[in-house]
């Protein structure tokens, strides 16, 4: 695959996307194994005023779901944060992964320059699809998907860092 | 500027090392102003089999210099890992910053398909440029950049997203 803007997003969502989903599936185990509350997990937060495990896989989710779209052209679907579950949070990247296997690569090849607004009102922010997908939304993407696994590994969960970067 | 392989990871390398610079100045007040022992910082590790934190400085900051050496066709610096000191542990950062920007552009751009191998032995990996830098080096770059940020907010410093988001 040539270098472009497709392939310096949506593979590397999906990547680090099916890493979460394989972590998530360790974790329900490691809470079945361990007798674990599940909510003590989804809830669990690295210092008071973070955000909750179940926020970290939302959001981490919905930068690659927002980037998909904004970089195709196409509106962002709206995914209502409603996961109560691990296999909730499961089914919540599964449904990211179809949707950015649905955006066409030639939609999002081309994007460098297009002009992307995210936020709203005082939250309004004005890119271009190229300062939008390397400094804005891949970092984001990384933060909450890393702040997750951080989450789980001081829960003691046994995963490693080859389990965060996966397959690619 | 156009998107390229320099555009892909330069930039945002000293964005995010930027922002560990800016929030490294932070912790050192934050360990001034409540007489904190500064090893209990630089030595915390979110469970015991991680790294402490003076660690996922040292590696965030490796894999940009890995990184931008690697696809600039240059040998990797080697920069022994003593830091002892949340003020080494910047001059660690503004001395991969330094090399980062003695990295010609034209010699990065264009490295989508050279030949890159990293470790030794049994964990020699052989990549193309855009993989390597897309795969496998902006995802540890993060990994190891958020996993700082966590430390820290884990131990009460007082930042948020915007500082490890930084400026670009």
């Amino acid at each position: 695959m040539s270098f472009s803007m497709y392939s310096a997003s949506i593979p590397v969502f999906k990547q680090i996307l099916g890493s979460l989903h394989a972590i998530l599936v360790k974790a329900e185990a490691h809470v079945e194994d361990k007798k674990l509350d599940p909510n003590a997990l989804l809830q669990f937060r690295l210092f008071p005023d973070m955000l909750p495990f179940t926020r970290q896989i939302q959001i981490a989710a919905d930068f690659a779901k927002g980037a998909g779209a904004r970089l195709a052209g196409q509106d962002v679907p709206a995914y209502e944060d409603t996961e109560k579950t691990l296999a909730e949070l499961k089914l919540r990247i599964t449904r990211t992964l179809t949707f950015l296997d649905s955006l066409p690569q030639d939609a999002i090849d081309g994007s460098e320059e297009r002009a992307i607004t995210t936020g709203s009102g005082e939250k309004t922010k004005h890119f271009v699809g190229q300062t939008y997908l390397l400094h804005y939304a891949l970092p984001h993407f990384f933060f909450h998907a890393t702040t997750a696994y951080d989450i789980l590994r001081h829960n003691g969960l046994d995963i490693g860092k080859k389990d965060f970067i996966g397959s690619y």
